[in-house]
């Protein structure tokens, strides 16, 4: 009896992974690699923090890529509804909800002291060239977000409240990209001009 | 006399540095610090690279945060005479300049297959946070780089070949980081799709 009950539970390396401890590991390594990079952040560090033994990663997370991975889409999908809601909230006009959600993150930076900046840009800089599943994730997440902005772009277009010359679609990877770019010369300056500057050329002269 | 001799001397703790070595270990380490990233590369790994022993690495650097400094200094300066040449060609009408340095880089990214991008990009988010040395010298670099791109506009509006409305220091800097924010775009989407959408925005929408 106890030999097939044995049979029918798959056999397990571990104690069953306790989803808190999961979600303890990627909230520290999400905050980890967002503070120091990938490289710079060792498993060991990450379950330190989290406060669990270095064996139940493994029993979470294949490797450090998969990891990575998973913090990704942690970073992301979290802020995900939020983002939605905002670019989508049709009683606001469109090319406001795109101003006031760059206004507050620059206030968030502002706050922060300009460090950090976006953890799916840092990840595209330090880890694409090397990770494939890493890269193909941000490769998704980036035109999740873009395409949000795009509703903003069109929805603008159609309501004449801006030219037309340009694809939204073209504008708005172009707006997410710089946007990126302003945050990595935010990081090196250690002042809000680079997103000031951002500001200035998008709304005082691309979008109109 | 022996005595004499030595304390005429300065000490040193091992051979007189060699130009060479520290140019070899300077030049493996910008290979290895562009395709790898900053934490990914060991110092014992770069003078494995170099050929050189290990202690040879410090008679050269005080530590690998200096060396990093180096490295930026050495990817940038080196390229510089050939960027100002280019920028103040008096030949060539501004924006044909601008453009024509921009698609230049678009040909070696696309020769390169699309990945390690701009050494000075990548530092700029993986170490900038963490180095005030690093950090100073990027900040340095950028503002060079923004400076020649600046004069190119300036001359273009100078000339009436394109809108004054928005100052050129502004345009430059903004062309410089929305260019930085292409290429970490790039890294993720292995293609010249982010690079060839700033060409179109820039030369059709923003410097008319």
């Amino acid at each position: 009896m106890r030999h097939v009950s044995t049979q029918s539970i798959p056999a397990r390396r571990g104690p069953k992974p306790n989803p808190a401890t999961r979600d303890n590991l990627l909230r520290a390594g999400m905050d980890m690699l967002h503070g120091s990079g990938y490289s710079a952040t060792g498993i060991k560090e990450i379950v330190d923090a989290a406060n669990v033994p270095k064996g139940s990663f493994y029993n979470h997370f294949e490797s450090k890529e998969v990891f990575g991975r998973e913090i990704v889409d942690h970073y992301f999908l979290t802020n995900l509804p939020a983002l939605q809601a905002h670019f989508t909230d049709q009683s606001v006009p469109p090319l406001e909800r795109l101003r006031s959600y760059f206004e507050d993150r620059i206030r968030s930076f502002e706050a922060g002291g300009y460090v950090r900046g976006c953890l799916m840009g840092n990840l595209s800089l330090e880890v694409a060239d090397h990770s494939e599943v890493i890269r193909d994730q941000l490769a998704e997440h980036f035109q999740t977000w873009s395409a949000l902005i795009e509703q903003c772009v069109l929805s603008a277009q159609e309501l004449g409240m801006m030219s037309g010359r340009l694809p939204a679609v073209l504008l708005a990877q172009f707006l997410l990209n710089s946007w990126e770019g302003a945050l990595l010369r935010m990081r090196v300056e250690r002042t809000d001009a680079p997103l000031r500057e951002f500001m200035t050329v998008v709304f005082d002269s691309l979008l109109v």
